[in-house]
């Protein structure tokens, strides 16, 4: 359905007219309606910080939610602050009205407004997308059926208006929207008055609904359903409208705005999706108003650690008592958290409206105002000393601290699926904006905002559980489930033993040990041990440009590189064999191969028949290309350079490849024909081969595993980053049986002692098996095809083709979740030091898009779930901003020229 | 108060009669009642799988617990299985008794019980601990006051009766104990015909309370509390009770345990903690009665989630509807997890005793009763095969598989603070056993069950919060607020940088990486960069025998070992100056200091000097010793050793040690004196040190930094382990602004470029605030002296003393939370290999302690919260052991002489 926007609608035809108090403040991309703008983080909302916002959720339906915003919006106005109290959703409406209640009590309760009309309190309700029909079809019992036509209502819209005598409501609708309004009947007069107040106020209900029931039920019923982002948006609108307003001085202290959800913490909202998942997005600090009934304390409990789990800051629990005791009890269960403040019981005689209940509670209520004040204030302080703080205690990897200005350090509140919630203070403003994880987080990142949650419910259980136990010798169901799991998807028909460790690169030292194991058991040459070592050299054969981790034994597999300089690890080596591999890419609309020098040096007469470039990448992963003159070349020089290293009496005793793309190497797609054949040599000479699949596996490219992508199996593998959903750190190794069995014998020093105390630690294992399964289920991966089980092109093709012809491109490159880019650049201007990409990164962080370049290649790296969309606009922005660096090196060149 | 037993008492008494049916089936020692056993893990009990037992939770209060349970009673006993019923906590009794309700709902519903009258059916309540004098001040309305005396009462006490008319209870007490019983009057009757029933069943109250509130409020007005511990143990007998019976042959196929909580699953116990933290030892199966009502949905999904959070398995949701749907959200929200079951609503007009009700729904109870069933078998088999499976997919750290035979894999199900519940199957009985984790799962944990639960939750809530975002560059509240406190605290008035990682050996590369950068900034070496990889030779300095992880960078830091092997790691080079260090340890109630010999050969005539025996630990650690003969032999040692090494053209880069004890090592306590000295002389010749605080950091020695012990700061240090309480990996190391600076410039490549994709993650940075904050909190740490703030003497110096007296003792230390014995052993059977003390480690398995020796040292080590009487009886199961150990020697060596 289209969105609706009549509040936004009425806010324009306010403003159109110079009478409408509050200025809605466009500041930010994510909040504008313009189409012309790409909205990268779809659906996801800024939170806007100018008011002292917090949502009041509810332990239970009927616990006084509205009582509670009622007292609360009093104690606010009363001290002279300004206050929007917003209701998104509201069922059994009109007769129930949480708005207008909160109005009402504020006549009754505030001397300073108990002389003022009821016109000069603005009230909003806005049924949005209503169709006649729906509204004619609704009534169903005959006490619902007495409606009024409103004077200047369309034909055919009937309103029940028997409840609104008082309060002089009408329904407007809005000519070009066909957005229907309700609004007080005073409107004019209203408006002209309303700058007068000092104290200003605003309540509004967004959606409702005639039936007294569940939003999702009623929703259903009535054929009024919302969508989350047009939830989400309209929410968003109704804080930025707010926040500031022509006419009246003051500073956003003294604003506040009251988020009142409906029912219980996990009551669904109109489309069945829990409101606490659906509020989520903006995280608001969270009033939690507890049940002061028998049962209470739990319901209470529960609902708090509900919030807690999704990662709301809950920042008191306010209970009306109900002679329980529950407030006690709470108060010592939550010791130190966070404040339970206790009203009292609600008398039985309700005559008085409360009219005394509210007075005897005025000052508790004030005492809630304060405490939210406080926390308000503590936060901002927090948000705003975040980028100081942390350039003072962080110690960043990979990062020179000198290149970073304190002002350019991203302050992360939080993250929704592939967005992080990054704090801005800029243009006078404070606000809390989404930024898409473009390289999901040094590529860990799969969870959309469902798997996020599911994680953190499976982690918590997890760690209710088992906390960690010890893995040598035991046996426990998580560590379990994922072994069986990995054994029987990306192990299938060759590994048999999973070695659980902590990242990548103690996964490739594991893998190293175990392959030099079997290589010396394979060869015979286990019995002389220790003594042989002077001997032996053991190597390892790997490519020029992989990357295997930053240990030592990681870092000495790997050729020279920036990481293992003498100044990084003095006591790097560089322990083997590094082979130039053929690179892929794509330039100019079409795919090329580019083969090193040597290759063409050690047969020059094959070379100029092979076949260099293609036009589907598929052609890439074609098995038939196994007998093409390309694979002959491959073939020589890798028995040559092979042959060379062992006429130096170097012994090669593993084969580790990153199969298919080279990523911390700067994105580089090696020929799988290359790599193919490599491994079927080693395998030939009974070189154990490892597939370090830290960054390539768990469908980042594509494929749950890359022996999918290559069609050859390995002894060891390495799987890592991905493998929890990106929640916390684990990796495996998996190994052959062969493998293993090379560590048997009847000493425990034959054994593979290499261990992390948090070895298959019970949280990681949860959270890898929830993941993986997830991913690789296409009820709920989205991307996944059932026919192929591979992810669905994610990276539009004809704007790959169309940055690939991009005058500033060198080469692309689209696989799985990665797309790359690698701009021209001068020998000076290339390589991992390299700043040329800075400006066009940083333009991209304020458009939205969180990426951290190779060097001079930028990437963009999404999750195995996120919507082909979203990675069509990240192309989009990619190219305006290249657009814009290209004009700018021309004005400059023109510059220097001039 | 004594702990009351009249169950057991009852079941005692019957017993000794020869008519009670049920006998207690006490295999396990921690049911055992008898003082003469130790028991260690206090408190926890032992859960019974010999019937399918599950929880009956309920989403809130009066969501009909007791009608689901009625009606799953009916269902089972119509099958002709055996029940028994179980309602731990009943208020309002005994106007209100759900076990009674059952019972009444059997007669009406089944047929083959409608004929029996009720004495046949046994109904146990048991009012417990109660004084006369409570029972006469109970009734406080007239109502309820309508007392009538039992005939075989004691004088003073008072019983309302008036709603027992119809099932004949009595009350008997126990002229042993003076407890009081509640049972069917015709028991002796009861008693002769039970055994004659095919199907039988129980149904229990075993604490009950007058008042109808919260079992925590009833408690305190009517005086009766009960203990956490006496309430599981009552529990606990009871399953037991139940298990076997004599006369009736049956299998566990057949039996039935239900256990119905009262309130919701958060209400609180009678001592305030909520029910889900008290049942939660035993972990049993839940079934949660959703709430049909209006606001349901919330309350079941969160109930749902608070289960889930502390690690309970929900294997149905079963809701009374009440037209409102919340079946069907709940089915679609809840989606391939578990099934939830709809029934239908209850009639308003329960003039039947709800016949009709219970008759209509009788198929639908079958349903839940076979799912449970299949729940059950499933786990079972899950229970039983784990051991095979983990041996067939898991491939353990430093253990050799040859030497595991399968049926000595333990199966862990849950750990439950200190203890592990591990999964027995012996004696024909399958049960879920507590076994102390005394070696805290390879020295992580920390938690009690408190923590263990409050992690649970701050896991979740950074998970739900964070998921992971990437450090570089930003900063997001977990790894700052993480940062700053361990910059606060252990790196107070040294430290000033936080770098995160994710293991110990990390940690220690890191370090290593961090000190020649300084060594080389400091000695004015950077410049020479790479070309002098070939002239610079760095090296470490560190002591023989401390351990600093298992990656080669880490490994080279170490002497060599058995870790180190040319079979473990053909690379390992050992690039290090490696100083024996004097060792300290207890031997004959003495502390002894053990000087190498070439310390000696340095310089006789001092060596006859120095003090070499101490009485009291704490004189090792006496800053006066600085100036001590010993003192001086140190410093010549040292620095003898130094100048031979830079004669050699080498350069000491950087000092490791292990401050005050190596653990992997072998649990030796290095004399502090020795370590201050060798920092100091380090810091006088700008070698950077680095204490490697993985293992002794974190409170693990009784301090929360060793610095404290050593009284002399570092450059660098690596904490990991203990750090995040023992839930996920997590590493820092801490460095001084001086390391920080040293890695400034204008260029990324002079970054420190080492890091690991999940680099402070969110969750484990939560862990890691939450635990260390709670350790060294007096108020949460109840070990924690907060006038020293170091830890209580957790082990018993008496019986450490005795130990160390013990003939086959080569040695014992204690420290903190560790304790460590060495048997005394001939060269053969020392070592890392050593099976010697195989046989008293597999005997404290057996005994409920879970220990992993290293070589002929076998140790214990407790968490900072672990009483310090639990510690005591560890050290007397080892003293036990000790002494069957030597009885089969002697019992041997005769055997050999003879």
């Amino acid at each position: 359905m289209p969105m609706s926007m009549s509040v936004l609608a009425i806010l324009r035809k306010g403003l159109s007219r110079g009478r409408w108090p509050y200025l809605p403040r466009r500041a930010w991309s994510s909040c504008s309606s313009s189409n012309s703008k790409i909205t990268v983080s779809e659906g996801m909302p800024t939170t806007d910080l100018f008011s002292t916002a917090f949502t009041v959720w509810g332990a239970n339906t009927n616990v006084g939610k509205t009582l509670i915003s009622a007292g609360l919006s009093s104690s606010v106005i009363s001290c002279g602050d300004s206050l929007s109290y917003l209701k998104p959703l509201q069922t059994g409406f009109p007769k129930d009205s949480d708005s207008r209640f909160v109005v009402n009590k504020l006549r009754h309760t505030l001397p300073c407004l108990s002389n003022i009309t009821p016109r000069r309190i603005l009230v909003s309700h806005s049924i949005q997308s209503v169709s006649p029909a729906v509204l004619a079809n609704s009534p169903r019992s005959p006490q619902q059926d007495s409606f009024v036509m409103s004077a200047n209502l369309q034909k055919n819209l009937k309103v029940r208006n028997e409840f609104y005598s008082s309060e002089q409501f009408m329904l407007e609708r809005d000519s070009s929207s066909g957005e229907v309004s309700w609004l007080t009947k005073d409107w004019n007069e209203g408006m002209k008055s309303f700058s007068a107040f000092t104290s200003t106020f605003r309540a509004s209900t967004i959606w409702s609904w005639f039936n007294a029931v569940s939003p999702h039920i009623a929703a259903a019923e009535e054929g009024l359903s919302v969508s989350e982002a047009a939830l989400l948006q309209e929410i968003e609108k109704s804080m930025f409208a707010f926040s500031k307003h022509a006419g009246i001085v003051d500073n956003h202290d003294q604003r506040w705005t009251i988020l009142e959800t409906a029912g219980g913490v996990a009551s669904p909202g109109p489309d069945g999706t829990l409101q606490c998942d659906l509020y989520r997005p903006f995280r608001l600090p969270s009033l939690l108003v507890g049940d002061g009934r028998l049962g209470g304390i739990s319901s209470t409990i529960t609902a708090y650690e509900s919030l807690v789990c999704r990662g709301y800051d809950v920042n008191a629990i306010v209970l009306i008592d109900h002679h329980f005791g529950n407030g006690d009890l709470l108060q010592r269960y939550i010791r130190h958290k966070l404040p339970v403040f206790v009203l009292p019981s609600i008398p039985e005689d309700l005559n008085d409206d409360l009219i005394v209940w509210f007075t005897k509670t005025a000052s508790r209520f004030n005492e809630i105002r304060d405490h939210i004040k406080v926390v308000h204030k503590a936060r901002m302080m927090q948000l705003q000393s975040m980028q100081r703080k942390g350039g003072h205690y962080l110690w960043w990897p990979f990062t020179q601290h000198s290149l970073v200005p304190e002002d350019q350090i991203t302050v992360i509140d939080a993250r929704v699926g592939d967005n992080f919630m990054i704090y801005k203070n800029a243009n006078d403003s404070d606000i809390i904006m989404p930024q898409f994880d473009a390289c999901a987080s040094w590529w860990t990142q799969g969870p959309d905002l469902a798997l996020q949650l599911e994680l953190a419910r499976q982690v918590s259980y997890a760690s209710g559980r088992f906390g960690h136990v010890m893995l040598p010798e035991n046996v426990y169901e998580p560590a379990l489930q994922c072994a069986e799991f990995l054994i029987e998807s990306i192990g299938k028909d060759w590994a048999s033993r999973v070695y659980y460790s902590d990242n990548g690169s103690t996964a490739v030292e594991i893998a190293i040990k175990m392959a030099f194991r079997k290589y010396l058991h394979d060869h015979q040459l286990v019995t002389e041990t220790d003594s042989c070592k002077n001997v032996l050299c053991l190597k390892v054969l790997a490519l020029r440009g992989s990357y295997h981790g930053d240990t030592l034994g990681a870092q000495d597999a790997q050729a020279p590189s920036a990481y293992t300089g003498f100044l990084q690890q003095p006591w790097y080596e560089g322990r083997g064999l590094f082979l130039d591999p053929p690179h892929v890419f794509m330039h100019n609309r079409k795919w090329h191969i580019d083969i090193p020098k040597s290759y063409i040096e050690l047969n020059k007469s094959m070379t100029s028949v092979v076949k260099l470039s293609f036009q589907a990448r598929s052609e890439l992963f074609d098995k038939g290309r196994d007998s093409s003159e390309l694979a002959a070349l491959y073939k020589e020089f890798i028995r040559t350079n092979m042959c060379a290293c062992v006429e130096n009496c170097e012994h090669l005793a593993a084969l580790i490849i990153e199969p298919v793309i080279h990523g911390a190497g700067g994105m580089t797609l090696i020929d799988p024909l290359f790599q193919r054949i490599l491994v079927n040599e080693c395998k030939r000479k009974k070189i154990p081969v490892i597939f370090d699949e830290v960054f390539a596996g768990c469908w980042r490219l594509g494929v749950q595993t890359c022996i999918q992508h290559l069609g050859c199996t390995p002894d060891i593998g390495c799987y890592s980053k991905l493998l929890t959903g990106g929640v916390v750190p684990l990796a495996v190794t998996l190994a052959s049986s062969g493998i293993f069995e090379s560590f048997k014998g009847d000493s425990k020093l034959l054994a593979l002692l290499h261990g992390h105390s948090y070895s298959g630690h019970a949280i990681g294992c949860q959270a890898a098996l929830t993941a993986l399964q997830w991913l690789s289920d296409p009820n709920t991966n989205p991307n996944l095809l059932s026919s192929t089980m591979t992810l669905a092109e994610l990276w539009d093709p004809a704007r790959v083709s169309e940055l690939s012809a991009h005058p500033e491109v060198q080469r692309v490159i689209a696989l799985g979740t990665v797309f790359a880019l690698e701009l021209k650049a001068s020998a000076s201007e290339s390589g991992y030091g390299s700043l040329l990409s800075r400006g066009i990164v940083q333009a991209l962080r304020e458009d939205q898009v969180y990426t951290r370049p190779l060097g001079n290649v930028i990437y963009f790296m999404c999750g195995p779930t996120t919507p082909p969309a979203t990675c069509t606009k990240l192309l989009d922005k990619l190219s305006r901003q290249l657009d814009v660096f290209t004009a700018r090196k021309h004005a400059n060149a023109n510059h220097a020229c001039g």
